[in-house]
């Protein structure tokens, strides 16, 4: 019996993870703390508590059921620090997939909540391990590579953190890689690249274009031409849950391998939502000091998970468009 | 005023950092937790509860008093959750000096106990600064550099810890100095390198050659040609407290800066404890995987900290010697 306990199933990624955790056969334990509703970040997880086609309605239904379609639900503030063991006990997991983290749209790249997350996460390891569990796969970022560095990137590749978020998941991922050699679990790290899909900070590049779009107004963009590694969040999950569901160990890139430049993404955007016109490239000031280029390597993840991607970038944009079409305000453009 | 908070502080190192705090004018906050002795290893800290020159006795009367000799000691367990909170609140230090961790000999590089120091030091770190803390410093390793990189270290050498331990000193380090940058309180990172000194673990290279010798008994060691670079306990707390009363930030190696090799260490300690003819170099095999040389570069902190060593390797070792001299078991030898 593969049993997993899931952290952060009502976020951005986490709720996306069900399905496939399901189909893959885990009997699965979803954690959700609905307290503390957040938004998404590059690499981030964690998310709205309201988000995902899968999620939160679904989520607030099973909590009262207790199961529903087969998930376990368990509502849960990882932060407290009785919460993991308490859980980890009454679960005993063999599984652990963590996305759980703080993801405040704008603040989670600098917030204190970062210092708390990788205690929480340092805590749920613990308690993990010596409740027997036997494999864990956590979810790491692309922010933790040297982004001076030009080029895609390897999972060797030098990890030099700019942020304190980027700092504490590779902190978080040292400590976690380390101790689970020791003791003998099966660890692996998943570095997130960029995502988008339902449940996305309204804020972010492709909320933010498809709302303008479908609302007839211009989308003001920088210069686009950043490369970056574009993947929709369901296939973010998709690919952590093959990851969790392989005996692949230490830091694998999640992503699409591809480079994109903003430009093409922003103009797939617009075209989903009706009006590839209305884009403006370079009406907004590129952010100071952005790199170039910032593109995962999945040769690890292809070849030796053994995953690839269900959705072209194409449509990958076409689901998150409609999403978010479907969510306009009444009398909205 | 100065007001610092010393953790660790009946430990191997932090009880040496009493006396030269004081000198240096600060009001001096000693927390210590006696139901946790612990010996040391290479870079660590923390301590046995029983030891130093200036430690543990008078530790143990000062508890009862509150105060003694200017020095103010809190009885705290930074393990538990609310310690940290509830003893920042009642110092309300400027300055933190951290050296507490878990240290016990041969098990510490391997402990799970490494991650609760992790957790005890993020929490430490956020009450320190959300009570209004100006200056952190803590304790770090030679271990966390890339040990297969020969020759010796300058702070900007690669890091790749190979234990638990080297790792999670150096998740600490990268996560408390991004989030120090980030809210804008002054931190650095003393990097240990080898030390003895009063109150080590019996069974380390300096005590157990002593030992050996003050009974008449051959000292046994390995071939001797490592090249290490060791300092009194005395000069480690030293060259911290005069790291915290500066202004330096980042990583400062804590060391001699002189390649010694262990041969040469030997042979002091035991014609210090009496009769260098007991010394048997090649009896033990040397330790799988071994450094030839581990030597800090210690130009930050002689020339940046202004500090350098008030004691010789022969004069320290002279000291380590007597001090086991004044503990030898009665009608021993």
């Amino acid at each position: 019996m593969k049993r997993v306990l899931l952290t952060g199933a009502s976020g951005f990624v986490g709720a996306q993870a069900i399905a496939p955790l399901v189909q893959r056969g885990f009997e699965v334990h979803a954690v959700s703390s609905r307290e503390r509703p957040a938004a998404n970040g590059p690499g981030g997880s964690g998310g709205p508590a309201r988000a995902a086609d899968c999620g939160p309605e679904l989520s607030v239904a099973a909590d009262r059921d207790g199961v529903r379609d087969g998930v376990r639900w368990h509502r849960a503030d990882l932060l407290m620090q009785d919460a993991a063991t308490a859980l980890v006990e009454r679960v005993q997991p063999t599984h652990l997939l963590h996305f759980a983290w703080y993801a405040e749209h704008g603040r989670f790249w600098t917030s204190t909540e970062n210092l708390r997350w990788v205690e929480a996460s340092l805590r749920l390891l613990r308690a993990f391990g010596e409740a027997g569990g036997e494999r864990a796969v956590m979810a790491g970022t692309c922010a933790e590579y040297d982004w001076s560095a030009s080029g895609g990137y390897v999972e060797s590749s030098m990890l030099a953190p700019r942020t304190l978020y980027g700092a504490s998941k590779q902190a978080l991922e040292s400590v976690a890689q380390a101790w689970c050699e020791q003791v003998g679990i099966s660890f692996a790290w998943g570095r997130i690249f960029f995502l988008h899909g339902p449940g996305e900070h309204p804020e972010r590049l492709v909320p933010a274009v498809a709302r303008a779009v479908l609302s007839g107004e211009p989308a003001l963009c920088s210069h686009g031409r950043q490369l970056r590694d574009f993947l929709h969040s369901a296939d973010v999950a998709g690919a952590f849950v093959a990851l969790l569901d392989s005996s692949v160990a230490g830091p694998v890139n999640v992503g699409s391998g591809e480079p994109v430049s903003v430009a093409e993404v922003v103009r797939l955007v617009a075209a989903a939502a009706g009006d590839p016109q209305l884009v403006r490239l370079g009406a907004l000031p590129a952010r100071e000091g952005e790199p170039e280029e910032l593109v995962g390597d999945v040769t690890r993840l292809h070849e030796q998970v053994g995953w690839a991607p269900r959705l072209t970038l194409a449509q990958g944009i076409e689901r998150s468009v409609a999403w978010w079409r479907e969510r306009r305000e009444p009398g909205a453009g």
